[in-house]
């Protein structure tokens, strides 16, 4: 068993979604299969292929199909991270330097242009018209809560509403896609497809909440990049919009949003307010709230090891520390 | 009749896709919809849509399935075009500044993909697959082709086959794919379909041969951008490539790729020498060759007004100033 039992369900076939994602990092230009190697292979948690393959598990199960959707979810997932890292100039992600550092702007545009191509083109492969247009409406949801948050940042009256339309365009749409489409590819009936779709919205809205939390907590070593990112993006998390309703008028967070001067100083005393207060904790239950959520979904669905994994997987979500 | 005759066998439907493509642009969130409309109702010639439908009258001709496919594949090449201009730090196109002037380099990047995103919910509504794939590959292809050029630029040794390889992916691939698309979706016969696809490949090459020269030789105020913009960017294009075949010892495009300074004058310099020289000849000559290339294709289909507005068209591309 690993350290996430959740994967063990799903491990084998996990390792060849990995070698599909290995032939498609391989080109014929030798610089270019570096960067996209870099890019691709850099040990993600592949959260987002596994849930299709889980997803699936519970009817008729197409490895032939479902390998190549797997995969074809962690590319997408792959592409907007690339053009996020780019967008936010960060430097590091896993540990690893981001593809902006190692390139020019012009050719980490292009490898996420590239990587959206690929995907679409192992979507495809499924031949099933209804996930093929699950997909395309994901990245259009996904593009969308990527463009709410670049023209809304640094915007202090974002509200807790507001930053779960974002996270929901921005995280939960892709997990809700993925698992959705395990359902289809599976030939489903309607309504395990409906659970699925939940589950994999709720735990994406709970996965996200947790990544924005961590933002603020995490161990800089165990998560590979620096916390505070998000404030020096201009980006209101939850913990932030936690702290601001519990402090609306005392708060270093209108200074650091109003007046960039000192600007690392100030990110570091939100973040210390932030972890002195209760904010953390109100997130961890809203996170707590929308994994219930996820597993309550699950109920329609026959109690064997796949459900099971999927409880687990939902603990983890809010468990990580990276 | 129109100034471009072969248009007026589609006009109609044309102004259609123009309707789609401004649904497409007005969304929710106003300096979004500014920012779309911008980029995509800035009097572009149409072209592919217009090949679309043109190549879908040969058979069945199915308008619910045609417009959306034409805006897809506009749709598509702006989102190319969104991503080409930032990459190029181009500062205008048709005559209008470029997005990446009027916005921040984060939401241009992010309004490529969101383009992409609406292109690929569009070309999936025609629900055939086959299409759908063409689609995506195009997309593979001309990343593929954007990423040879950028990871080869200030390359003096680009031979006249890596310039055909790079163009055939950035500009001939999509072309191909929607006279392709016309044709199956219109349920074309096999052997149609294929002329179709020659069609648009040799257009398509015979297009950015011709764009290429203007790049040269073209009005500024005509094509609403500078001359010289592909050497700036030390991307070696067939009159530059021609050139060097004729003078491959004394020319000062080895100095302008091998030295940055006075890069403006070095330009003005290799613009002058090609201008001046059978360069530009010789370049017709081959974009002549690939538009008879392009209307002997036609030879299989029907010889009738649609046939006659594809023939003209092959003329517009050499013919065309801007």
């Amino acid at each position: 068993m690993s350290n996430q039992p959740w994967l063990d369900a799903v491990q084998q076939d996990l390792q060849e979604v990995e070698r599909l994602l290995e032939r498609v990092t391989t080109v014929e230009y030798p610089p270019l299969t570096l960067l996209l190697q870099h890019t691709l292979l850099n040990k993600g948690k592949r959260l987002r292929p596994a849930l299709v393959l889980l997803a699936a598990s519970f009817h008729n199960y197409r490895r032939e199909v479902l390998l190549p959707t797997a995969a074809a979810v962690e590319l997408l997932h792959t592409a907007t991270l690339v053009h996020d890292d780019l967008i936010d100039n960060a430097r590091s992600r896993r540990g690893s330097p981001t593809l902006n550092t190692l390139t020019s702007e012009r050719a980490t545009v292009l490898v996420g242009d590239y990587l959206f191509a690929q995907s679409a083109i192992l979507a495809v492969t499924c031949q099933n018209i209804r996930a093929i247009q699950s997909f395309s409406r994901a990245l259009a949801t996904i593009c969308d809560g990527e463009l709410r948050e670049v023209l809304t940042a640094g915007v202090l009256t974002n509200t807790k509403e507001d930053y779960y339309l974002r996270i929901e365009s921005k995280t939960a749409a892709l997990f809700s896609t993925a698992t959705e489409t395990g359902g289809i590819l599976s030939d489903a009936p309607e309504s395990a497809c409906q659970a699925l779709q939940e589950y994999g919205h709720s735990l994406g809205m709970a996965f996200q909440i947790v990544d924005d939390v961590l933002d603020f907590v995490g161990d800089e070593r165990e998560m590979g990049k620096p916390v505070g990112n998000d404030l020096r993006q201009g980006t209101l998390t939850l913990p932030a919009i936690q702290l601001m309703e519990m402090y609306p008028h005392d708060n270093t967070l209108a200074d650091l949003f109003g007046d960039p001067a000192d600007g690392e100083e100030k990110v570091r005393r939100v973040v210390e307010m932030v972890v002195n207060s209760p904010a953390v904790e109100r997130c961890y239950a809203e996170a707590r709230r929308f994994v219930s959520q996820a597993q309550a979904a699950l109920q329609p669905l026959p109690d064997n090891q796949y459900r099971r994994a999927m409880m687990e997987l939902a603990e983890y979500v809010v468990g990580r520390r990276q």
